[in-house]
């Protein structure tokens, strides 16, 4: 398979879908229509949506049926980034080398625009034609509690209580786990889910959703320390100049390169009961772990 | 019927419930469950919830049926509340008698705990137990869509755009609508769906909430200009002192008066399909027309 290929059919497939569901930019009252679309089309690599997609495919699915789960986690993601990059949260003025929704929208805006794309997102994934072993309901429930005060929210308030302190490793693995770990997982739960898996898939694809989520965030947390802003296309060093948490900080730049090769190769034994079917997402866990930006 | 005792003992059934699906203060982090707990728990009247379980009845449903729909309603009440008092939105210090969210927990956690309100009326809806007509996935997006851009957020945006200009009463409709109207009405197609209710009575009790939601706003404005902060629990005056548009300021205080005896009658009118079922609803509509607080 080429990854390359199916990264840029599969982001558009995502992006026409978004287009759809997301109002026009002049439905009233347009400033709110233009500042969701503003953070939702603002470049995204469609990590989380095309993970969706993929899950979908590897439980025999068709990509196509997971398209509101996966428009629906994207919708999470960006009401998320534009909530922590407030001044009241991370006070970031860049994202994706664009200047934040609060600097271009002002902060009530932004407020709103997040709030908007979180309900959204339920709006969407309402929509998904849902029929055997997985309701509806099930999958609403999913991502509430992949994005509420246990998990998603958890992870950013922990992280907001910690700046400046002293962390242990033990509270930084509930930070990554929660803010980062959990909607890459539920991303994958939730395209299992729209192609009616076993439970049993259900399982392996959430340890391998778990594993190379985690191993995400700890590269995440070098590429701050090792690549320059304008690759990153955020404000690079800002996790240590923030006196944030980070991997690297705590285990060394060794430790941390090492636990993502081992969580990889962990995700990577989730994934053998699928055989030749989970081809894809191999690929995706292994450019993850070797990706530069 | 007697109104007082109805609303007592619904009021106890939606607090035993709200209790019951929202985390134990405890579960961590802690810090984020009690912002969630303190503003749902600030003595909220519990207005949108009791319409909910109030249509149920209306509809020859069973209340209990209805629970996670009426609580959900109140959990986004609750959030839309909490972003609204934010500095950087109406930057309002009391809500209810109490210090506001962003007083008590700072202006992040305040942002988060509407975040966390807002995804987990999501999580309770879900659980709603439908069959028949209405499927968990209507539920939901009559909820999402009443709380989203085009409804509840577009009333927040329109008013946070018009604050200090001068207003049309379109326009103020318009806001009074979106803001207040179509969360009280969707409340109660919530309720009404919970019980199965057909399409035709669903028509009805939309006409009656958007009617009765309008006159509950027109009424709210005009006990902000002639009720003291002590009664109302919150600060008074401060439409008129933040520049807001109101319909008194627009219309004059007798026209104000009739336009929400005329909406209240129309609610009534509204009802007549369901005789004696709608005592209750027609019981709170007068009640919210006369109130002083």
């Amino acid at each position: 398979m080429n990854l390359k290929t199916y990264l840029t059919t599969h982001r558009v497939l995502v992006d026409k879908a978004l287009d759809g569901f997301l109002p026009k930019a002049t439905v009233k009252p347009a400033t709110i229509h233009k500042a969701m679309r503003y953070s939702l089309f603002a470049g995204g690599k469609r990590l989380r949506p095309i993970l969706c997609l993929a899950a979908a495919e590897a439980c025999g699915g068709d990509p196509t049926a997971a398209l509101p789960a996966a428009c629906s986690v994207e919708c999470i993601h960006t009401y998320s980034l534009i909530h922590d990059d407030l001044p009241c949260m991370d006070n970031d003025d860049f994202r994706r080398g664009k200047p934040t929704s609060h600097k271009v929208f002002g902060e009530g805006l932004a407020v709103l625009a997040g709030d908007a794309l979180l309900t959204m997102a339920f709006e969407i994934l309402a929509q998904s034609k849902t029929r055997g072993r997985h309701s509806c309901g099930s999958l609403i429930t999913e991502l509430a509690s992949a994005s509420g005060s246990r998990l998603l929210i958890a992870g950013q308030v922990a992280d907001l209580e910690n700046e400046g302190k002293k962390v242990s490793g033990r509270e930084l693995q509930f930070i990554h786990r929660c803010k980062t770990a959990a909607l890459l997982a539920s991303s994958i739960r939730l395209g299992a889910m729209s192609a009616n898996a076993t439970e049993k898939k259900l399982e392996a694809l959430t340890e391998f959703g778990q594993s190379m989520g985690l191993a995400f965030q700890i590269i995440d947390d070098i590429l701050d320390i090792t690549q320059t802003s304008e690759k990153l296309g955020k404000s690079a060093g800002k996790d240590v100049a923030a006196g944030k948490a980070t991997y690297p900080a705590i285990f060394g730049m060794e430790r941390s390169r090492k636990e993502a090769r081992r969580l990889t190769q962990a995700a990577t034994e989730a994934l053998k009961p699928f055989g030749k079917q989970a081809v894809t997402l191999q690929a995706i866990a292994d450019y993850l772990l070797d990706r530069d930006y």
